[in-house]
């Protein structure tokens, strides 16, 4: 028989059981945080009608959507080159929500505070660290006619709890208004169709440097002027370093019309708001450069930055946005939302050696002594999962050798050793294979014993 | 502007928040369980090489698949109708299971014990109850050259535990053995391709019922004689009553050759050890009927069936089969697994009325009382948020009405007020929306307060 070589699509990051673990205890933190703020949990399918998703049309995100089609439908299709399949997949899970509160608008209690973790998938040209296939974790409050400036204070407070909890070391959220960005823009005669282009090219700014764009303002096709773009630049290069500091910076704003007002009227609000969340003031800045790639915002946009890590960019992203669902109702629906990209930023922490030991969920292993011994194995194994202890239980004769270093290869913390010494004087032999020692314990006080080791584990983990 | 009206697909479960906080809790039970046994997560991608799903070729199984192609390969196919799409969805976790372990046999421990739990994908005709996007959690156990059938009494504590602790019922554990089933149809002169197709028919018995049954054996083309499917019948019909039975149902069984004495040697063992997981006997029974469509099992076979409610069917199958990886390795790994589809088994416990009240995952919810006060509110919000407490904050003003009805509307266990009476006396008014009762709280003591409410909640369930 022929073999077929087993392999996955490029672009995907499959891992290994102890990789899976430390993922998965990415996405349970991430989880746990959202629900402590109050976010309720929605899952979409991944398959979605194709026009559902494509409503605007063209674009990078059409070039990179995968489109579904069953067998039948392949060999029904009528193979005219303009006809696109009828299904797709998702590739973000802010199209899904929209369509989810168009379609159930009526039973969801509005403001609707939704949070979301699946995969999502791009076509994207194989690179690496591009990922087909990857995880998003979004929350979104959605109002009904209206939201309250309020709520883009509460985004950056669950980034805080969240990248506190993920321990990946210090961490800033970066803070703008793009109300404030353009209207400032305006107050310098740049049009609102420049201002667009100006927006996309300042966003560059931490990453092509200030010269690259000057340069791009300067020349064709937008040819500001000089002066202008001295301002431009002045503005986009403010940073805070306090709390105090982001306040009197933009009050030091020398600005322009309502839009630039509305726009410090929101960041400082934003600002203080935050301050009640208890977020510490060294986890939160002004970056005046940050407007999102996406057009969309129309006010407040976060980032969030590593602060011995800059080369990994923005590992939380979000902002403001006028309209939801404009392309399936005709009901006004304000929010606004932050995105985590797992996959890639659990890729990162690895490639940056960010990554902690791996630990097994499997938490005891009992040996196989004998095999006849086997019920009480068993009986044992039972007792433990009962407590809420994960175990696994040798099934087979082996070498006890072999039988510890399964364990330790596993990453497993205790073995479980139950001869016939121990079950003439009651007790177990445990080994911590971390700490590499090991000591009896009776029957009795075997649960107690593993739960104080396993906490402490978990404490100092 | 044209609206496109919100759908999702048909043959996809799209739960409201309440009821999405119910399957995952469901899911987050089986993930427990699967854990406490010793399982390790593992995921793979939903997209694979249409040449790894569809080693088989043809059937049923590819007239099912999704193929997938991004829009660059839909532009660039050369639309001759023999060519396949190269990517496809997963249509269950077994081939990529099998995929995963060819692919990285060199970096996994043996026995492999996997747990996964995602979603598969299916071109179901669209009907009733059929998914074509569901959940399946699956745990298998793979051995490298061999695997003990004590792993098959294993899975049966697993199932045990999982549905015990999922509380929708009594349930039943159904056992067979296929080595059993063909010795003792090889016996009566059943010949080798005669069994596969006695073994399907069987397996409808408590579907169709024996006199279907019966006439299909007897006419062609399988044309047994009245004799052969006397007896037959007579073996497909034993059911036991409890673990001495089952065993003395088994002893009592006149049998063939070598085939069948394994297949009542290996279910004598299963059931023993079974009992030593410590399994409740009224847990579990033989069911000789039970084969199993698939044929790739070759040894012990499960179904669950819920006792009050039998039309549901079985809600969690599975079996031992001799070499998982066959189309990817030489290597021969032979495995034991069950798996649980569980988007279906949401639908029909709620199709069933099983499913208990919806609770939110938000606890407590602050209100709105006095908008210069929302820095008290959300002081107060992040104080519980760092107990665990998860909580909620009205941002908005609004009448006090109203925010009670979201609450209520949403199932959020206790509503916080906090105005001017109760931060003159330093203290919080709860109130307990499930009780309908209202009571004050000293600030001091709130978070206690709260936990031992919410700790009865969980435990009262």
């Amino acid at each position: 028989m022929t073999l077929t070589l087993a392999r996955t699509m490029p672009g995907v990051l499959e891992l290994l059981p102890p990789e899976q673990i430390a993922f998965q205890d990415m996405l349970d933190t991430i989880r746990g945080n959202f629900q402590r703020f109050g976010f309720l949990p929605i899952e979409t399918p991944a398959i979605e009608f194709a026009d559902i998703l494509l409503t605007k049309q063209g674009g990078e995100t059409e070039r990179q959507v995968y489109f579904v089609q069953s067998t039948g439908a392949l060999s029904a299709l009528d193979r005219d080159a303009d006809e696109k399949p009828e299904l797709a997949l998702r590739f973000d899970l802010t199209v899904p929500l929209a369509r989810y509160v168009a379609e159930h608008e009526r039973d969801l209690s509005f403001p609707f505070r939704r949070y979301q973790i699946q995969r999502v998938y791009r076509g994207e040209r194989a690179q690496r660290g591009r990922f087909r296939e990857f995880y998003q974790c979004d929350i979104d409050v959605i109002g009904k006619d209206r939201l309250s400036v309020r709520y883009d204070a509460e985004m950056p407070a669950v980034i805080h709890s969240v990248f506190r909890d993920l321990r990946i070391g210090p961490f800033q959220i970066q803070l703008n208004n793009r109300k404030l960005m353009r209207g400032y823009f305006e107050s310098l005669g740049v049009t609102s169709d420049q201002q667009m282009l100006v927006l996309r090219e300042v966003d560059k700014l931490d990453k092509r440097g200030a010269e690259a764009v000057r340069a791009t303002l300067i020349g064709a096709p937008l040819g500001l002027s000089d002066a202008a773009v001295a301002r431009i630049m002045a503005f986009v290069e403010v940073r805070s370093h306090s709390h105090a500091d982001a306040l009197a910076r933009l009050d030091a704003l020398e600005g322009g019309g309502d839009l630039f007002e509305q726009g410090r009227s929101e960041l400082k609000e934003v600002l203080q708001l935050i301050r009640a969340f208890g977020v510490p003031e060294s986890h939160y800045a002004l970056n005046l450069s940050i407007a999102r790639g996406l057009d969309y915002y129309t006010g407040t946009v976060y980032e969030t930055h590593l602060l011995e890590h800059p080369q990994i960019g923005s590992i939380c992203s979000g902002g403001r946005y006028d309209n939801l669902a404009g392309n399936y109702t005709t009901s006004h629906l304000p929010g606004v939302g932050i995105s985590i990209g797992a996959t890639r930023l659990f890729w990162q922490l690895r490639e940056a050696g960010l990554l902690g030991a791996a630990s097994s969920t499997v938490q005891v292993l009992v040996t196989m002594m004998d095999e006849a011994q086997l019920p009480a194995y068993l009986e044992l194994a039972t007792q433990l999962r009962n407590a809420g202890i994960a175990t696994e239980v040798v099934m087979e004769p082996g070498k006890l050798a072999k039988q510890f270093k399964h364990a330790d290869r596993a990453g497993v913390r205790f073995v479980a050793v139950l001869g016939p010494d121990e079950q003439a004087k009651g007790v177990v032999t445990l080994k911590d294979m971390r700490k590499q020692e090991q000591f009896e314990v009776a029957r009795g006080e075997l649960v107690r014993t593993l739960r104080v080791e396993l906490e402490q584990a978990q404490v100092m983990g």
